[in-house]
């Protein structure tokens, strides 16, 4: 039987998605907590292996994070919830749990990917929002130029060389991406990127908001972004910006396999950017 | 001279305001930056003493806390803010400084404190407000009975002894103190409280919260909280609930001594909550 799980979590305190040795991860604290509720021994090698639709980097964050794993135990859809999110630390929540076909892959099937990257900036930190935003320290009154940053998305937007944007770690067969679309959503003292694409290279939309920013503080042209993207040169763009305010808002997967959405109301982003 | 001080804080890691020897507090950090920041030797007896417009519990956030302090060293003012700013652990900001006069005092000449009370409720919790929010389990598709709540807040307004709601811990000359509101905003899956009075007792938001609560889960009804007011009996209101959600949102003074608002949209809480 496959199972799939919608999740959010905190990513703060952890080294990023995928398992590593020495190291907190994501993987590893869902699949200890999995294996746990079923009631395998632990320390025994995992008997629960999951797929994930996007494995996150050191820092990020998910609203809307998606895997699967195939199990032999049968237990009701909610006792999934339920009985995982007990073993689970405060800062990893399970959402939902659902029943796919063998066809479903969390990561093979995902048609498209949307991230938020939430920006704070002003004078002063919000002490509330450490490690939950990015922020960018602005004199007092002053604020990004959003309507040139507006300009510049609209050259990523399609299919493109994104070359530019790519880490140099990126595994990613291609850099040939398709962009949907990028809506920035400002509320003084809060800037919000909502970025939607069918996939994304890695460190792709932290290089995009750093390069946006360079854009809305008036150190480049609007058209700079377009000479960015057709140099296909990393060291083009502007350097990758800080994990913090970077959310996994969603994944969508074809109808057929009616996955559930993402509760991208239980977090504190504001109606106007989780679409709500 | 004498400095008031806007601050903002994240209260999740403190053992609340008040210097208590072998815990860290916030006046305890406040005091030591602020030292640090005029040079002055570290270990020798504090040379800078902050008095609060309200001593916040272990937990408890503040978006609009005001100190005051006396000092013969001269700075600009935005030197205070940024000097103080660069000492201080990132949990912690100042947000405005303001040389005030001597009859100023942050604690004696406030007339008015407005708490905050922020609560997510649902079957899962959000792991990115942890120790940001209350939470209350609510089974799928539930949710509060706000109508009721807003019925019973009625009771409250104006001057009342507000013994049912006061800590046995509470240094309070009096339990007599005058409420000029309590607003209720329902967004689910997040309920706001914020309530405005002169002074508020130990653990009196929340008692109140907590009490609220149970008539908005149907457990009492409005009426209850007539009586629980009555009975100026600390048995009869709800257990005294979680400070995670609590945020001392703004102190408010006479006109004459031109104090700064708190910067209320330097947080995450929505426009309807803060007033914006």
């Amino acid at each position: 039987m496959r199972i799939a799980l919608g999740l959010q979590y905190d990513g703060a305190s952890y080294a990023g998605w995928q398992i590593q040795a020495n190291q907190l991860t994501l993987q590893g604290e869902l699949e200890r907590a999995i294996t746990a509720f079923i009631g395998e021994v632990p320390g025994k090698k995992a008997p629960i292996q999951t797929i994930t639709a996007g494995r996150t980097d050191a820092g990020v964050h998910a609203l809307g994070q998606v895997v699967h794993f195939d199990t032999d135990v049968k237990r009701e859809m909610y006792s999934w919830v339920r009985g995982v999110n007990s073993y689970l630390p405060k800062s990893i929540v399970v959402n939902w749990a659902t029943e796919v076909s063998e066809e479903f892959s969390a990561r093979f099937s995902a048609s498209e990917r949307t991230y938020i990257y939430a920006l704070h900036a002003g004078p002063c930190r919000s002490p509330m929002m450490n490690e939950r935003v990015g922020y960018v320290m602005l004199p007092p009154g002053a604020w990004f130029d959003v309507d040139a940053m507006r300009e510049a998305a609209t050259c990523l937007i399609g299919k493109h060389d994104f070359s530019s944007f790519r880490s140099s770690e990126c595994q990613s067969k291609t850099p040939v991406k398709t962009m949907y679309s990028i809506d920035i959503v400002s509320k003084e003292p809060w800037l919000y990127f909502r970025i939607r694409g069918n996939a994304f290279l890695h460190h792709m939309v932290r290089n995009l908001v750093g390069s946006f920013l360079m854009i809305g503080r008036g150190k480049r042209k609007p058209e700079w972004m377009t000479e960015v993207l057709a140099a296909k040169d990393r060291q083009m763009a502007a350097p990758t910006f800080m994990p913090d305010g970077l959310y996994l808002a969603k994944i969508t997967y074809p109808p057929e396999f009616a996955i559930p959405g993402p509760w991208l109301k239980n977090s504190w982003l504001p109606p106007s950017v989780i679409g709500a």
